[in-house]
């Protein structure tokens, strides 16, 4: 099966801790990159996880807050110095670009590679990048400022030929890709032999929710209907479940809410407030709700 | 004897490695604490050193080089996050402050403390920090931009009095300070007793020196002369000696050279180029000439 990857480079919130970096993710699919969230040290993350700096070339910010998107600078920069020739999209609040713009031209000399900027409206829910294997939509969620999840879905992929099949019928080259895509096939006689019966069908697309900072908003369950995997943020535990709502953040409980509601697949949970001095509570919390729950942490990856 | 501290944050260069974190140190002299550069990361990195954050009111920037100042926002953010009330001030070249100012206008909301910006001339060696305790001087450097480098200085110690002299002389308490201050003691028959035979030598006054970035410049040896501790760069070995005069920067020879010119005491070197998989090369040129030399690591601390 082809790459659908999520690697965690940073999981905690907004106070620097020794045990967690700050939020960045990318996800892997079939060897193109994904960020979502450059929190400072992003950077550094990416390197350690080995993935190759030159298939990143969309990086996706939820929202304006420091931990989210501190680590651009440093990112763009070393990209200049590694010579990168292809544009970079960042698609992000347009407040963005006013403190990103002259940085670039201030920091970065005689840069060898655009950055292409593209505003986007956290509080519509819209397709915001779509290419042939994957579409990329924004999620609507509350926070203190505009902030947007991402929801990315992979394209279906073509059936399966049966080999033996091939063989069978003498099926030309020319009939395979159209069979995978669906066609029948008509032997000389006329006789038409079903698609169901030369293809096996291929693997159901898989999708990844990417939802944080917010506070708990059970509207969101209808838009992420049965993701193999969701990120939420989980902040807080239940104890705090005041503070959660009055600094728009989710508990541990909540987000297993959200899964639940949604039936996803899988869970993972992070943005773990400073405070903790390791996650078991909101592990345990968590699962009690939706069993099917881990703890994100650094250099985590998690293959659909 | 009271601290006179430097820690290493980090001391790798530009390109961003899995070893070395971006430029940043901390100097601590009793207990207060000045930060030299803020590369990416150096909250954590301060952070991990235990070194208490609001002891921290001076931070000196050597030039405008994203690795020797990617880290002020996320610094600047968290203080504001842990409601820091005192001052903070940065003195570096003047430009900064245009991107930072906007950057805390959006990003800092309810700001609890100001950031206060001291620009300082890199090309002019002059005292841009003196308080009762410690100086800080300019060190004048070439590097592609304007650039500097920091000399601190302990300001001299009272001397230390006697004791048995107090008791055997009867001193009186009003004048403990003016002895230890270098005045002689008269008694009532009007003979003189001299300062020497009251007080023993406190220690002589410490010095730090911090030379980065820069080629190599026979030039600040005068400047340096004696000083306890040089951190100088070396980005490069001496197999690089053309792209390190190309590049502005010093291999590690050339730093040992410094140090052996101006007589310091101790050498330690840093910066060092992302292709070092581990700098023994760098360590064993540098001691070949100045022995008394050591390889900056993170969360090193050097005493004086």
């Amino acid at each position: 099966m082809e790459k659908f990857d999520i690697h965690i480079l940073g999981c905690g919130s907004a106070l620097p801790t020794i045990r967690h970096q700050a939020t960045s993710q990318v996800v892997n699919i079939r060897e193109k990159l994904f960020m979502i969230d450059c929190g400072e040290g992003a950077q550094v993350q990416l390197r350690r996880s080995r993935l190759r700096f030159n298939r990143l070339n969309h990086i996706f910010i939820s929202h304006l807050h420091g931990d989210h998107c501190f680590g651009l600078m440093g990112l763009i920069s070393t990209f200049g110095m590694l010579e990168r020739t292809a544009d970079l999209h960042i698609h992000a609040n347009s407040d963005l670009q006013q403190f990103l713009l002259p940085q670039i031209d201030f920091f970065c000399k005689d840069m060898t590679y655009n950055v292409v900027f593209h505003p986007i409206n956290p509080g519509e829910r819209s397709v915001i990048y779509d290419d042939r294997s994957v579409s990329v939509e924004t999620i609507p969620l509350r926070h203190r400022i505009p902030t947007c999840g991402f929801l990315f879905r992979e394209k279906p992929t073509p059936n399966h030929i049966r080999r033996d099949m091939i063989d069978f019928y003498q099926i030309p080259t020319y009939m395979i890709n159209r069979i995978k895509n669906g066609e029948d096939y008509t032997l000389e006689d006329g006789t038409i032999v079903p698609n169901e019966r030369l293809t096996t069908p291929s693997a159901p697309p898989r999708s990844y929710a990417y939802c944080s900072d917010t506070i708990y908003l059970p509207r969101i369950a209808e838009q992420i209907k049965g993701v193999d995997l969701l990120f939420h943020e989980a902040t807080f535990a239940s104890s705090e479940t005041v503070r959660a709502r009055q600094t728009f953040h989710t508990t541990a409980t909540q987000a297993a809410q959200i899964a639940r509601d949604a039936q996803v697949k899988r869970l993972v949970i992070g943005h773990f407030s400073a405070r903790y001095e390791d996650e078991t509570v909101l592990y345990e919390e968590a699962s009690a709700v939706f069993p099917n729950t881990v703890l994100a942490k650094e250099n985590l990856m998690l293959s659909l």
